[in-house]
């Protein structure tokens, strides 16, 4: 078992990131990091903390990303949901075992150079759920 | 303008409330809240902490009721996110001044005791948001 310590991001789908990051810049003062393009997934993103959690907005630059055809489908919004985890290899492990339907059964390094992994949305009540290791600092 | 001070909770839709309780148990350690029923909502809720945020899991309890059409039209899944604000009519008036479409356009009283109002996910980029005043303490 591998207890949840906090939400770390939420990912939401946006059409236009310029747009949504003027939205919360201007409503809700946030500070939001330069907008950055990950070209091999196709999206550019921007990023603002709200509390002990981030935002992560993601928009497509091509239709065909997996981004593009999210929104394609169900619209833009909540894409998903990141949790710290202490021990990501543990967490995974202990839910293969329980036959829970996951995307990536060993971690892999995500785009801020950390521990990560997908659940997939059937195995987690339709919630599309990351799990995050962050180095242990010290 | 009203600065989000933090992910307050997030709303999962779900099916079965005893099972998605019980995998968030097993398999987080969480701890969630007895059931309760809200029968005006037509929902039966859950809550448990994860950082200092909240994960709300509802089940309809009936297919008419808003989350039970929600699951009927969109399946289980993210329903909504809540975050923190330090003046919640002041947000209010903020965001209709600028044209932001909203559910609530005052703040009325949720199932806490505490105030909160809706926007429209129209107003929001596809994200069901609501915003949450908390009582000031001390």
């Amino acid at each position: 078992m591998s207890v949840l310590k906090k939400i770390y991001h939420l990912g939401y789908a946006v059409e236009d990131l310029d747009v949504a990051t003027r939205f919360y810049e201007t409503h809700f003062g946030v500070s939001p990091s330069e907008p950055e393009e990950v070209e091999e997934q196709g999206i550019r993103a921007v990023m603002f903390p709200v509390g002990e959690s981030m935002i992560e907005l993601v928009e497509p630059t091509r239709p065909d990303s997996p981004v593009g055809k999210f929104i394609e489908k169900r619209g833009q919004g909540f894409h998903h949901v990141a949790f710290q985890v202490e021990d990501l290899r543990a967490a995974l492990r202990d839910l293969k075992a329980d036959g829970v339907e996951l995307i990536d059964e060993e971690p892999r390094i995500g785009a801020g150079g950390y521990r990560m992994a997908f659940l997939h949305p059937q195995g987690a009540f339709g919630v599309l759920t990351e799990l995050v290791e962050l180095p242990k600092s010290g």
